[in-house]
């Protein structure tokens, strides 16, 4: 499709000398790209459909090629890369050696700061505003972030701050009432307050006219009580002051963040102000694609889909699993309870939370404060289900030790994303979990293969384990066999398993989803006469070296293989235990060396880490000819 | 000495009976027996005499038999111990086998949680109160925290979970305007104005008066006015609102923490409200004890002292080299800054502050916040110096690899108390960096072992490395040579030097500071004619392995001593880049493999962990006669 105004041509002046008809079209075409780009390649539609016009106002106000802007976890930046050089490219979105689906500083000079993770764009921002202050430069700095990712405590941090240095920059919170679940938290009903009330620009006049109302209350009385400054300041602001103002920021709105004009004229009034100014902006997640304003957490994340149908529910996933598994779990053992950090959906919990709305939480965009609160429940003798995401768990690093482990409390840590996770690229993957989970005390590790080892492991983690547990399992769907019943030999989870044995030459030692790999890779070798055994391993920590060793007997060339990185990982736990023990070979480990494994898919991942059966049996083929 | 009031047979019955009189006794008896125990013992002091009569209080109201009291950080919980049964064995505070200076549930069932970082407190209190409602109990929960732990992002992440959620708790808001140093922050200009604020109890007095005062406004308009709900919300409350009440918490306060009595009353009216409240109580930090009450920081966490003339600074540390270093490069180098998460004393960098104070950051206790604020300023070109303990730089995992690592942004963390830190236990140790700075991605990481390794590795790190760069030294002060000039081989600090080479029976690659355990070591064996290597690494990521292998040719037994956790650390990464290169023999590593050391000097927990010399030495001797 040709555009009128949306091309790599567009230039910053362009954008400021527009007509508000021409923004408007411009508006209609950025939205015909991205849901066109989004449906083919899958992406992050509804948040991105809602900063359109937020976008265009802002490149109206701001250059930005001196000014700085910074999207909060970057999901809502489609518009931006469509109007800051990457049109061309646009239809590489989110596939390999394309536009990455967030910011990225290496792939634009545009891009202020690398994004994924939630609740970071006022932090960035406070650091470039500094520099630029420190430097004595006059450009503006602008970071834009949603209500959901404002409930993260990074966020409060650096407002804090903020409010203290007077830093000059401005924070756009991009108000849609929605994190990628509906919103939850004292602040989202403070927001909602903002919302109805008669906001900063006219609170003035609200007040007098609220004055008159009362009727006996003269026009001199007015002008007294306008002057009193205590007064003054709650009236003349709004009849529901802000916590921004509280914490020494200039709170500006709430503004219709679908009218362009009123932002560009918010944005052009507040830019000029010496300290931190906060613009409350209220936008419509998935604006202007029907399907996508009427499910937006539907249209969070979505695959490739039909545009003219929208997406279809997916199919059985690990995630599924966990959920209906933790579900059935619950419905014998009174004293579990599920804990989410605003990924309901993402997590599968919604199930769990229709059937026992008392026994779930959600705790917002807090993975930190999700982990300490399980383990305030914990030490209380529930048993809670904590369910987030790999990459978004390291938040929540220092807690899960400290507020857990130290104790040795059974929270049981349901770590969805393991491993590589594909389009979304590396600030998403979860490569680390098997090495910081390793390093924790007390912690008991299981990486299940398939759905029935999942359901084991869990069943065994919130049934049998005393102290911290952690399943961790990956994104999508298992390629082996369909679920088994949930209470079958549960105890052969902490057990390693012989997945086939063709001969002693070697032998490959796999955890989680990835033996898939070793599985082909026994076949390759087989066929060229190299004949080994294919050893898997759910429960990683404790290791059963031991065991582990029993079925190695009369094997010297060992391999072990896992989605994750090398360092404290799988492989290099498997070597030290066994050499503990006395066991006398080497361990060659597979695992990943360098995480920063950029979008495309998940089997092309696995590759571009040579961790796919072909390389580990070429690499296993040439190390045993050495 | 012996107390009226004060021992092991105080009774919570005993304590709720009290007179006013009793129990302003029973305060002195308190400030007396801790001002005793830590004069004797060390300890944390003005935090915890700011707090006596808030404890005397808390237990006149509650009972800690059923009702749980969270401390958050617990370094005020000295009080609190003394009433709850460890009278008897007070003196052993902080001593091997005695009474942790933090919460600990394994030492009381009266210490609700453990604690020992900041902001956990609301979290922890929280999934208690969810717990108990859950069973449908009607104990009370209270968390008690200081204004400066509130500026940390998960104490936000749970008061907005609990605005939302209502649940019925208690926050007690110990607000001394400090951390451990000044408070900073937005926060703290906010309850400043709370502070002057006419307080909740009597803001309903003073509107009318304040209305009154205006003079033409009658009784009957000023009962109409209180009767508007919008504007009554504020005016009954206070005249400065609070981000509290806009958070869903009812605030009450500000009180006078040491006025035991007001705060009986405060804590018996709000204790049968129905959801959350926030009770805002003032104290003076080091109460009591004059020296601390002028110079509260210098008293917050203190070694034995003498109690008529105080304390007396320190002398040279690993700390005031860091310090000393960072400011003399901070003048050739105009684009170093520095930034602490409130810990400006404790970092050594009130000396950078007063000599660069615009290039100097306090972020406040916001460890994510100073990280992620680091890498904006990095990505614009500065060259940020980040002073956190490194057990608390646990709480910015997450940043330093996505706001840091993944843009190769070049942060140096300066990263102190690595290693044991003796009388604070198991929390404050940091045994975990290693671990987690080998897994993260183009991180450099320096491990020197003295006070001009520790220079020359600074040095490195600010004007050589291009990347994210931390650089770990001990808490206390160096058993090698005095200091060296700053400027002399600096680019040594990259290769592995030999420190002793007796023979070729055996080798020591050792890190860090415990390398003098090493060096004794060796000249144990030597005695017993076991003649063996030692070498010493300083720069451990990347490892330079090609160097240390050329140092172990002929040498067969290689062992390896750090001081940190095993799994993911120095020893198992030298393993497997000398396995990468092909060096035959396996490294048999030396560390810590359970990090809950509890409470003794750092000499003890090296023993106790085995890396002192004599049961290295003893070790070494055993493997060889294998």
């Amino acid at each position: 499709m040709n555009y009128k105004f949306l091309g790599n041509d567009i230039t910053p002046e362009k954008l400021k000398s527009m007509t508000p008809d021409e923004r408007s079209v411009l508006c209609s075409e950025l939205r015909d790209k991205i849901l066109n780009t989004v449906s083919s390649n899958g992406g992050h539609l509804a948040s991105n459909l809602g900063a359109v016009e937020l976008t265009v106002a802002l490149l109206s106000v701001f250059d930005y090629r001196q000014d700085k802007i910074v999207f909060d976890v970057g999901h809502q930046a489609y518009s931006y890369k469509l109007l800051t050089g990457r049109f061309d490219r646009f239809n590489t979105l989110r596939q390999k050696d394309g536009i990455s689906g967030f910011p990225r500083i290496s792939e634009s000079p545009y891009d202020a700061f690398d994004t994924g993770h939630s609740s970071t764009s006022i932090s960035a921002a406070m650091g470039i505003a500094r520099a630029r202050d420190l430097e004595g430069k006059k450009n503006y700095v602008v970071a834009v972030i949603g209500d959901g990712a404002l409930t993260g405590g990074l966020a409060y941090e650096a407002i804090n701050d903020l409010g203290h240095s007077k830093t000059k920059m401005m924070i756009i919170l991009n108000d849609n009432e929605m994190s990628i679940d509906k919103n939850v938290g004292g602040l989202s009903k403070h927001l909602g307050k903002l919302r109805i009330s008669s906001g900063y620009i006219s609170a003035k006049q609200t007040t007098e006219s609220f004055l008159r109302k009362l009727g006996f209350v003269g026009r001199g009385l007015i002008k007294i009580i306008l002057a009193i400054k205590d007064f003054f300041r709650f009236l003349i602001y709004r009849k529901t002051p802000s916590m921004f103002d509280d914490l020494g920021l200039i709170y500006y709105g709430p503004i219709d963040g679908h009218n362009t004009d009123e932002l560009i004229k918010a944005f052009d009034a507040a830019k000029d102000i010496r300290g931190p100014v906060l613009i409350h902006v209220l936008t419509q997640k998935g604006k202007g694609y029907k399907p996508a304003e009427e499910n937006p957490s539907d249209y969070h994340g979505v695959g490739p889909f039909d545009l003219a149908s929208g997406v279809v529910s997916g199919k059985n996933s690990y995630t599924t699993v966990f959920a209906n598994t933790i579900t059935e779990l619950a419905v014998k053992n009174p004293k579990i309870v599920a804990i989410s950090a605003a990924m309901t959906l993402g997590t599968g919990l919604d199930n769990f939370q229709m059937k026992f709305p008392g026994r779930f939480f959600d705790c917002g965009i807090a993975e930190e404060h999700s982990v300490t609160m399980a383990g305030g429940l914990a030490v209380s003798g529930f048993t809670p289900v904590v369910a987030i995401y790999s990459s978004f768990l390291q938040r929540a690093y220092d807690e899960m030790i400290t507020d857990c482990c130290y104790m040795n409390s059974h929270v049981v840590f349901a770590i969805d994303r393991s491993g590589f996770v594909g389009n979304d690229g590396h600030t998403h993957h979860g490569l680390l979990d098997i090495s910081y989970l390793n390093s924790m005390v007390n912690m008991t590790v299981f990486s299940p293969r398939d759905y029935t080892d999942l359901k084991r492991c869990l069943a065994y983690a919130v049934d049998t384990v005393k102290g911290p547990v952690a399943v961790r399992y990956p994104r999508g769907t298992s390629p082996f066999e369909a679920e088994g019943p949930l209470y079958s030999d549960i105890s052969d989870c902490v057990l390693p398993h012989v997945v086939c044995d063709y001969g002693d030459d070697f032998a490959i030692v796999s955890t989680g989803k990835i033996s898939e790999e070793a599985d082909r890779a026994m076949e390759i070798l087989k066929e060229q006469g190299i004949l080994g055994k294919h050893i898997n391993v759910t429960m990683i920590k404790p290791m059963p070296a031991k065991e582990i060793w029993d079925l190695l007997v009369g094997i010297k060339n060992v391999f072990s293989l896992e989605e994750g990185i090398i360092s404290g990982g799988f492989g290099e736990a498997l070597e030290r235990e066994l050499q503990i023990l006395g066991f006398e070979s080497d361990v060659t480990v597979f695992g990943v060396r360098n995480p920063i494994v950029r979008a495309m898919s998940q089997k092309d991942q696995i590759r571009y880490c040579g961790l796919d059966a072909e390389t580990v049996a070429s690499s296993i083929r040439s190390a045993l000819s050495r």
